[in-house]
């Protein structure tokens, strides 16, 4: 399901740390979490480590692995699952299989059709094989295109066109005077998580919900079309969930819990996650003809699309017929792979690696271009074992199951453990998609420090630049401003963003508050064929990574992220980029703030002054908005106090390491600072509550979350932010004070880590 | 020609001169430039011209004058030159028609087709007649779609898109790799005036231009097309005048003199301003499938039109044979209809108003749509003085002919009444297309308080507030910042932008130094039928001022304004506003050569840190830019010493005007003030220099100028600003010199006018 937010822009001005970052020679640098001694001997492992992985073994992995359709429940997913738990083993980890039963429903009648307002239509929903891709004709095994979890239903009414059916759109339908109450909408897809469009149209009154992929952003318009080229053909679809899963993620009947056999369940008509109304997706020679047929206002500028035709909203007389209709039962059973190598001296103390290996159908690119790098990692991990390297800490991979129709074998296995986990876990990186460009990182600011240095010790298989040095001078050439180039330059680590939802870290970050991060590269190459049937072998060796040297760079990313925090004395969380972070939240939350009273203030004065009348074209009515309070002012001086709290804590736990640095070997030996690691390890946890967020409470953490009407793009500070966005001032005052506490914790933690730290002698 | 860029955006902060503008009762105010009494005088006659203007009138007007294809050397134009003189002399008017010869070369011979790199094609060149629409069957009497002053040329060669041929086109396609040396180029329209188009891609080494209208901007993206709606249908064609006029407008063979019988005449191919490769306009059914064949780069993202395809950069197979060749010979009459009502005090001052007659096919918005509003102004005016009213000037109305293909009429006319006009002109105030929506104001910023006292007593049609009112809140809606709101709240007149080229103004403001303002209505309806068959009574009247209602309350505008000029005490010359127009360009040229010196030291800066080959992706190379000299810093004292003496002499003139009007009637009698006026009409011909602008001498004026790489768009302190973006450091630093010298002079007119008003008793 994973889609990544390419290269995000750094949104905010900030402190700076040290001077300028060139690249500096890795072997001349102390590793941080290290005393000078250990930092060498970790320093000749990794580079020993990097060498091993082989883009001839991914190649052969992702042509096994998407040789046949393999969702949840097929055949070759369980297949799969036993393949790579063979390859673990193989690779000398200790491995196995854990299984859960899960709600995945899948396609038993679906109908599209245009049945009045224009030439009968039916929908063909199938996307067709193509001669030169060897494992597109595989029909059988295919799953239909459809959107998983979408509820039962049969309606008929007549169509509106929502444009990409997020919040603002139906703003805007409102202003034009359309309806969508009794409609059935069609949206595009972009610009939202897609389970937010047909939870959008719920919520205004629609009956049912079309999905489709415009050209305009993925097909044609873009470039050549598959076969000829990498972008989505007329007929191809994109297959996807649209679980609430910004409500929950995981098995829709058990929220909260593992999905094992006894697990006390749901019913299907009590899960939340359901959709309100039935939901297809489309292609765009699908969408065609019902777009052609209707009428009414034409589609303001930003709605048009790529279909090379006049662009109408609707309603008109174009009536269409809907039915999705779902088979519910059997539960299927996920299998996750687990592979262990024990710690050697902190076993209890565990560093977890994940990805995917369900697809919506082969799943070349999603997710088995990541979960190739995962396994030769593993063999990576091993071969260094045998060779004498002896992990601190334990060293868990996982190749989870069901990701794609809701983060399931991920989620569940979280729920499962998350007493252990909350427990155990140091970190969990995660990676999915792949493909060639830019090291894109994301993740937990502790972690900010930690990963900008793995990148800095990768080679960028096209330029020989670091990936860091690459992807630092990337950014200065997409910098808006002055000022933004100027921090890019000096900044000692680059910002990375925070982590919404769209893979299988949720689970462990937003809700057993296990710090994380996500590795990919991408951004060099376009692509159209997401969760189609030519997501596959002959379209990733053709237009992406085709000679697999991307995926090696992920697999020495991850190797070496993964070796460097199971060997380290100290573990490398950093609070300085942590704190310097949550301050540029907090700035980003109160220009908020002013910008919405500003925003309302200033409509209400045009209101006053005629400016919707003065402006409104009697051909093209535009509905007036009405007069609204302007917001109070928020109290945000308990968050000001916590970040200042927080930036002080920051400050005396990096005098503490310095000082401790300068002590050298035997005070910076792991067995001194078992007690200053536990409490590293709980810094994440910190950060969430056990009552998570407001209407939302599987969602423990604090500062990260995904939109509850974006899905994937992530809001930070949720509580606060979408308060505001929402315009409940009192909800904000009141999540602003229990924010600022839970910093005021983390920020005792920090102070109480450096004062261990100042102790070790 | 004319194309209006509907409500050009408020680019510059300033100061404010008075409280807010809330639209005051006509009678309460004393008229700008008269005493109180004359003032309810004038009052009292422009409530009653008002009254005057039929929509019916101006409906029949428009049947009769588009009835038929009325181009230059037609007989329908010949027709309408002389109902037009009819109709003056009809209306009181002491009309006669002034002749002109010049070159207009119309099509002899036209071929495009695709002769390799795809299915062979011939493009239709040819607009089809359509069964509701009763002129557009007039073939026989049609124009064949072409572009004016296209060098003949019979050519064969690979076609490369270059999106909207501008000079940023070219840098991007150099990036790319992409030269256009030898080959055929296609273009889009829009972005530039089209002549541009052919003129840069020959500076490129083109060998031929295709401009062709897509559906993008101009076609089925917009809206319905013609006849379901008003925009472009697939074989409509834009035909236009490619002519070199930011050289100079007018015929091309008589540069600065009046095109007379017998008036010395370069020969063709002398004459600078005929395109130096052909050229042809082509409709996007005839661009389809010559765009399908190319292949190569797929163009970046905004180079991608409306046409449901991928496209493509070129060059590859697709090869293009063009020909163009025209019948040069002989020579056409141009026939001007001018007409004078004869001023009772100051007859030697002339009151200019006008409008072409000539369409490129049946012209009913273009140019129809305002001459029927300059008609029924002429009746208005007429009926007054047969009410008894006597302007104390001359009052001339002009309907000109061959305004299409380079401004033939008017230029010819103002060239050869130069120095006529140099002594008497008191303003030129223009039209041209007319459409439903906001008042439209453009021109001489010495005029810039005049205008908006205009706006403020003429009445919107839809909303019923003033025009002046409308376009306020209008702006208010429009602004980007809070910053451009205050503005447009506080100012006491709405900005209004300079004149650039395109229409009929040009040589009276920027070659005669004659005050000039350019008058219109749109915004609201959207269309597609410029310069094609479809311009026609059937398209008006269906989809753009269906009523008449705005073109009567063009009528009114200008009416009222002509007699106002004409009538006034004290010319209505304000010089504030002005001097902060003027300071605000100051601002935005050092804004701007503060800005390149930036861009180029950045990016010399970017090419030093690798940033170039670090981003560049290998499968679609880019060449990185060259290191380039950073800019020296410019001397702008003289320019700001001149700004700071015409600010204080603008003081001056606003005191000792107050004084004046604080003396009363007698002191505020136009007898007194002969002096004063005589000055006032001078005030514009001093910003111009005898030697005109380096390389175009032609274009006298030093404020106000057509981009020599935009055509249409002005270039305000043109020496200088266009110095600067071509990066000729040393010609911006002379220009300043030359520009300061002006202004000074300009501000001493202005304070010898003031000292005269002061000396009035």
């Amino acid at each position: 399901m994973f889609r990544r937010t390419l290269l995000a822009s750094i949104l905010f001005a900030s402190l700076s740390f040290a001077p300028a970052g060139n690249h500096v020679i890795a072997e001349e640098q102390t590793l941080y979490g290290y005393s000078a001694e250990s930092s060498q001997t970790e320093r000749q492992w990794e580079e020993k480590l990097r060498a091993v992985p082989n883009p001839e073994n991914m190649r052969a992995y992702m042509k096994l692995l998407s040789a046949h359709p393999h969702h949840v429940g097929s055949p070759y997913d369980k297949q799969n699952a036993e393949w790579i738990l063979g390859k673990f083993k193989e690779f000398g980890l200790d491995a196995q299989i854990e299984q859960f039963d899960v709600l995945f429903p899948t396609p038993k009648e679906r109908v599209v059709e245009l049945v009045e307002g224009g030439p009968k239509f039916v929908a063909k929903l199938q996307e067709p094989a193509v001669a030169v891709d060897p494992t597109s004709n595989q029909q059988a095994e295919q799953l239909p295109t459809y959107n998983a979890y979408s509820i039962d239903g049969d309606v008929t009414a007549p169509l509106v066109y929502v444009n990409y059916g997020v919040p603002e759109d139906y703003e805007q339908l409102e202003r034009m005077g359309v309806s969508v109450k009794g409609k059935i909408v069609i949206a595009r897809y972009y610009h939202s998580w897609r389970g937010i469009k047909p939870k959008v149209a719920a919520e205004h009154g629609a009956v049912g919900c079309l999905i489709f992929s415009d050209p305009h952003e993925d097909g044609f318009v873009q470039g050549e079309t598959f076969p000829s080229g990498p972008y989505r053909p007329p007929d191809g679809v994109q297959r996807g969930s649209v679980a609430d899963m910004p409500l929950y993620p995981g098995d829709p009947l058990t929220p909260g819990v593992g999905a094992t056999k006894d697990a006390k369940r749901l019913k299907v008509e009590e899960a939340q996650t359901i959709t309100k109304i039935p939901v297809l997706p489309i292609s765009y020679a699908d969408a065609q003809p019902l777009l052609a047929a209707l009428t009414g206002r034409v589609a303001p500028a930003e709605w048009r699309g790529g279909l090379g035709m006049t662009y109408h909203v609707g309603p008109g007389a174009a009536k269409v017929h809907l039915v999705v209709k779902s088979n519910w039962e059997p539960l299927k059973t996920l299998y996750d792979v687990i592979a262990k190598i024990p710690g050697s001296t902190f076993p209890d103390e565990w560093v977890i690696r994940g990805n995917h290996h369900d697809g919506w159908v082969n799943g070349a690119e999603d997710p088995v271009s990541g979960q190739i790098a995962i396994l030769e990692e593993a063999r990576a991990l091993g071969e260094m074992a045998k060779a004498g390297w002896k992990p601190k800490r334990t060293i868990i991979y996982c190749a989870w199951d069901g990701e794609e129709p809701g983060l399931l074998g991920s989620t569940e296995w979280a729920e499962q453990h998350y007493d252990e986990l909350r427990a155990h876990a140091v970190a969990y990186i995660n990676s999915d998609t792949n493909g060639r460009g830019y090291f894109g990182v994301e993740g937990s600011h502790t972690l900010e420090k930690f990963s900008n240095d793995v990148a800095r010790d990768v080679t960028d298989p096209e330029t020989k630049l670091s990936v860091w040095k690459r992807d630092q001078l990337h950014k200065i050439a997409d910098a808006k401003t002055a000022e933004q180039r100027e921090e890019i330059r000096k900044r000692a680590d680059l910002r990375i963003p925070a982590l919404g939802s769209g893979s299988d870290y949720t689970a462990f970050l937003q809700h057993d508050g296990v710090a994380s991060l996500n590795f990919g590269f991408g951004g060099e190459d376009g692509g159209g064929i997401y969760h189609s049937i030519y997501d596959d072998f002959y379209w990733y060796t053709h237009f992406s990574d085709t000679d697999f040297v991307y995926c090696r760079a992920l697999a020495q990313a991850g190797a070496t992220a993964m070796m460097r925090l199971a060997d380290a004395d100290l573990l490398p969380f950093e609070f300085g980029d942590f704190a310097d972070t949550v301050q540029a939240y907090l700035k980003e939350l109160k220009v908020l703030a002013q910008k919405t009273q500003d925003e309302i203030r200033e409509r209400n004065r045009e209101i006053e002054e005629g400016v919707f009348q003065a402006t409104n074209d009697p051909r093209r009515p535009l509905v007036a908005p009405s007069a609204e309070a302007v917001p109070p002012h928020l109290n945000f001086a308990p968050l000001e106090n916590a970040v200042d709290t927080l930036n002080r804590s920051a400050a005396e736990y990096h005098k503490a390491l310095e000082q401790l640095n300068a002590k050298g070997g035997a005070a910076m030996a792991a067995s001194s600072l078992v007690e200053v690691n536990k409490l590293l390890i709980e810094s994440e946890r910190r950060l969430t509550n056990a009552e998570g967020l407001p209407n939302r409470p599987w969602f423990k953490h604090q500062l990260y979350a995904p939109g509850f009407y974006t899905g994937y793009a992530v809001k930070t500070v949720p509580a606060v932010r979408e308060a505001i966005e929402l315009k409940q001032w009192k909800q904000a005052d009141e999540a602003i004070v229990v924010v600022a506490r839970v910093l005021e914790n983390e920020a005792a933690l920090i102070s109480s880590a450096a004062q261990k730290l100042a102790a070790v002698k």
